[in-house]
């Protein structure tokens, strides 16, 4: 499979790019970055998953998340897909709201008609973006680790709990955590998978658990004047789910803090050292 | 005065700010940004003023700049002008170009009709702004310095040159530093200033070091990837002018690094170090 590199930049002692490649899951032109830190010629690196929330493409976080620091220092490939498909052929929410379709794919494989030809996130996030970047990149694919913010830590959390065997870290910014219980994430899984609920529970992070799903342990940050906590993230469903199936919780209720990456981006240092420690045990 | 608060969030253990006000200089709302680090109650704080470069306003810096972290460390107020009026009054480059008018005030105060009236950059980011500063957030009016990006870098130069006993420090990424030699410097000060090189030299770092003027020293970076370098930048001029005057310059070729903030945000903790220990000394 063939990417073309969009831009190149020199930061922190590493490489900052932003590719472009057709993909066969969404049918569309897909763009996500990758950072790759300084490194010996022919090292493999871990690997970090970083999904983006509602309204996002890759580049929110590439340019204001101020992780390359970090990552350049812990030896850490971040890479930050887009949200969603895109393009002329994709159809949207047809009220065009911010919280359906384009840049709100929710990570999911859409089932129903007209969004399951090109919203196929899952399947994109988890199968064939890796694919590539173990193709194209200095990656150790048996080293990779997850985290996201709002509807990309609904992503990440779901990733976790589904391949606990295949990433070694999970970790969220002011996540989705049960998405089946709140207004963003009925809309969205009734919108992709129809109404039926039951099919929701394996893209809901809290239902995962209550389902039997299990993950080594989960860091959550979160913001108290966070505009969206109480009808949309709702943190208290993840620490009672995670209480009850013992599966240890780090969560942090971070004082004054909001829902933007000015939030993101004073923890994402702290985040990537949580990956890193679990990454290269 | 008094300024509207835009937006205000809480990041790196602060508040990051941006605010609008009526400008007298420029008459028109000039919006910018700062950055107040976490600090006990009725402490005053340096103030580092951070100049931005072509097409820039605020904002760039503001989200791409990764200087929160330092200055939250150092104690570090963090302030971010606009690069020149705006408004529907506002005369810009006939020709719409980036590099004259509208996002491209070169910090000069213009004389020469249509732009004498508004683009009054030098005394609003000299003595206008400052004066709210010290009037509306912690700020100690006796402990300033200044950096800049590009045109920003050229600003910064001039600004310490020019006031030397007003900064405590001075610093540039890729600056222009003899624009009455290059071609950026000549259509800006022709175009503000008029046909008139005498009267450009005010606003010519490597002019203002060969008519007597001194600082203490300098620190710039430059990426030896910048598209730039070569025709706009001429960081050899500087070091010819300082090292001739014996200023010392602290001049680091970053390999690889181009003009982006990839660049700006790689060395800006860097920048913010050496602001630090002179404005604690």
């Amino acid at each position: 499979m063939t990417i073309e590199t969009v831009s190149l930049n020199r930061s922190h002692g590493g490489s900052q790019g932003v590719y472009k490649h057709m993909s066969r899951e969404t049918g569309t032109d897909m763009t996500f970055s990758v950072f790759v830190p300084p490194h010996q010629g022919d090292t493999t690196l871990p690997v970090v998953w970083y999904l983006s929330g509602l309204t996002c493409t890759h580049a929110n976080v590439t340019e204001k998340g101020e992780y390359r620091h970090a990552c350049a220092e812990l030896g850490l490939i971040f890479v930050a897909p887009d949200t969603s498909p895109r393009g002329d052929d994709v159809p949207g929410d047809p009220a065009g709201t911010y919280d359906f379709g384009l840049g709100a794919g929710f990570y999911v494989d859409a089932t129903l008609e007209p969004f399951s030809r090109h919203y196929r996130m899952w399947s994109y996030v988890t199968e064939e973006l890796p694919g590539l970047i173990a193709e194209h990149f200095p990656a150790d694919p048996a080293r990779q680790s997850v985290l996201g913010h709002s509807m990309g830590g609904h992503g990440a959390l779901t990733m976790a709990l589904r391949r606990p065997n295949h990433y070694r870290a999970a970790s969220a910014f002011s996540p989705i955590v049960a998405p089946s219980q709140v207004p963003w994430g009925i809309k969205a899984l009734g919108g992709y998978l129809g109404d039926y609920p039951e099919a929701w529970r394996k893209y809901d992070a809290v239902a995962l658990i209550e389902d039997g799903a299990r993950f080594s342990d989960f860091l959550v940050d979160y913001g108290d004047a966070d505009q969206f906590l109480s009808e949309q993230l709702r943190p208290d469903l993840l620490e009672r789910a995670c209480l009850q199936a013992r599966i240890p919780l780090t969560l942090h209720r971070q004082t004054g803090y909001d829902h933007s990456y000015y939030f993101v981006s004073t923890f994402m240092e702290d985040h990537m050292r949580w990956h890193a420690e679990r990454l290269k045990a």
